[in-house]
């Protein structure tokens, strides 16, 4: 006997990354060889001093509940870490539980059934499900490389909808790796504003930029929604810990809505989160940030000589997206044949939108530089084989 | 200038008990003693044994997302946990952030907009606010102690509607204690499967029950979710960490959800919930039960001599939920005087629902013998000045 599923939950479409991942894995219990090149998540474990401020508070004790918003000491940190761009109340701030937590809150706290939130594709497939899940109306606008794969001003206004109550940006991009130039941003905060939407920026990969210092969408104004995490740039995804600054107006309304649906983000995640903003894990950081630039430098070229086509070079993140179509117009089959045939594990586009996904993969090269040229050796070798 | 907010946001109510508590602390910081009796959450700190695991796993260097669905390794003990009654396959439950994630999760999984959940007044205010957040119907069922402020199956029949997708029962009740009778349990059961609908079972209190043992509802059969934590029983509030167990038909699409929503449930978390459902744990655990039901044993004659009534011994949990109306009909007013003015903070049962709130008042328990004593000679001595 089957009892009634909701539509919402029928809907939702599986991370093909994830198929593959577990494929891999199986693959690995066998006694295979499998590179990784399609997980998004570093491959260094959290900072010694990240560690060592959990066990501290685990010696403390620790182990209530903080504050739904999150742990004062927390906020103010994180409001302080903006200080050279913007003055932020650290009562805008709400600590959540992952990038996750604080997408979901936006949404609930800007979309009614029916609204319409835009968003550009390719982008991170949550983004879209979240919305779904909200029962939200998907906006998709195709980009690519002549825009950074990024939203403009133009294109914003030229897909506008009666009922799109919210744009979303993610900079850097997943699975891009690309930057809003400033004056884009400017211009839909501009335009978001004189439509009476909301505008949502994510900005997890924001400390993850190699070759220029970027401003957060904050310095804009106030009239902004800015989502981060301490999962990429301070690699600690597994604590699930992020967060969401937010306009004055909206602060009572995200607490109620944070207590119900979180009641809090985890305790010792939140102790060790504030290690992670201190001076002394920010120089481990940089290192990490300057071995990412390392390996994108390293894979970009090997990518290119196996035949991608990479057409903006991608300024953060630890995501290439390649056009495979010289090698295949089935981008699905292709990452299910290189993980097969040659060890290699990545994700197909199909994971970030249907824009042409049938011809993009993503690599992440969040692996050593060995794996990584290894991986890339056993692609040039398939393909060799291939032809 | 004011951006616009979703309808979901501006309905959702606050819990009154968060203002309560941050009034008190408000007050504690000017110097004023005030006894704590509205805090839902253990005063205990995590077991040594839980405190240890999580030590064990930073030691580890544990700090990568696990599955979307939990440590294989801990569903596999949370099944366990459930052999004397019933055999659940580890693949059926999905390890959560927190009972928070649990129930966004069976809501997201069985409620499109405008279908219907029945659930009692008064209950856990978080289930009618997750519930209207994905734009369900809230169907309250007025439930008093004729029923232990439980559903029956002749009150679910008789309050039935076209819409009905989802039958809440939360055993023990949060505010009131209470259990539902096991054969209620069924009749309930074998309508909402005759229905077509489903049936969600909270059993977060469920471990803390004192006087007999209590069957979890999987021990009716399949079809039935099944949302538990280790926040209260286990004592790892701060933690996050819950669990869903659902029948087989929705395993996919849960695990779907769980990727979008939550990406996974705290990682160390996860590790150290492993040991709270070690036996070496158990044994600190049941010393802790035997504490709360000691305590009920002394508070409750205290509440009663005072002038309210508690209609219905609690069973478990660490609440006591009680008519006040001999001493004011307006719970809410009496909350806020019993704070500025005795120095004890208890939750008006507004928090609870609408059913006759204003003459309902909730004590929680979790505070030392001492500090429930004081409380309730302070109050005590209030009503004494008062008449």
């Amino acid at each position: 006997m089957v009892m009634a599923m909701s539509e919402r939950a029928q809907r939702i479409e599986p991370f093909y990354v994830m198929k593959i991942l577990q494929q891999a894995q199986q693959l690995e219990s066998r006694g295979q060889s499998i590179i990784h090149m399609e997980i998004g998540e570093p491959d260094f474990p959290s900072a010694e001093m990240i560690i060592r401020a959990g066990k501290q508070a685990l010696d403390n004790q620790y182990t209530h509940y903080t504050p739904a918003n999150g742990l004062p000491e927390l906020r103010a940190a994180i409001a302080d870490s903006y200080s050279d761009q913007a003055i932020i109340d650290p009562g805008r701030i709400v600590v959540t539980p992952g990038a996750s937590g604080a997408l979901q809150l936006v949404m609930a706290l800007l979309l009614d059934p029916g609204d319409g939130i835009m968003l550009a594709d390719p982008g991170y497939p949550c983004n879209r499900h979240i919305a779904s899940l909200f029962s939200a109306q998907i906006q998709s606008v195709a980009v690519n490389e002549k825009t950074d794969y990024q939203l403009t001003a133009e294109l914003v206004e030229k897909n506008w909808q009666e009922n799109t109550r919210l744009v979303l940006i993610a900079s850097p991009s997943n699975p891009t790796g690309t930057l809003i130039p400033q004056q884009e941003l400017s211009a839909i905060y501009q335009l978001v504003q004189k439509k009476g939407a909301s505008l949502v920026v994510d900005e997890i990969y924001h400390s993850l930029v190699y070759d220029q210092q970027v401003a957060s969408a904050l310095s804009q104004g106030e009239q902004v929604f800015v989502i981060n995490s301490f999962s990429k740039y301070y690699g600690m995804t597994g604590w699930r810990v992020g967060w969401l600054v937010m306009p004055e107006g909206y602060i009572e309304s995200a607490n109620r809505l944070a207590q119900n649906m979180f009641l809090a983000a985890p305790t010792l995640s939140q102790h060790a989160a504030l290690a992670a903003l201190s001076e002394e894990t920010g120089v481990e950081l940089k290192r990490r940030r300057d071995i990412f630039h390392q390996r994108r430098d390293i894979l970009l070229p090997l990518i290119e000589q196996a035949g991608f086509r990479v057409k903006t070079v991608p300024a953060g993140a630890f995501y290439i997206y390649a056009d495979c179509s010289a090698i295949s117009d089935d981008s699905m089959k292709l990452c299910d044949t290189l993980l097969h045939q040659a060890g290699v594990a990545i994700t197909p586009g199909a994971d970030f939108g249907s824009n042409k996904s049938a011809s993009y993969v993503r690599f992440s090269y969040a692996n050593t530089v060995e794996n990584l040229q290894e991986g890339m050796r056993r692609i040039q070798q398939w393909i060799n084989e291939k032809s």
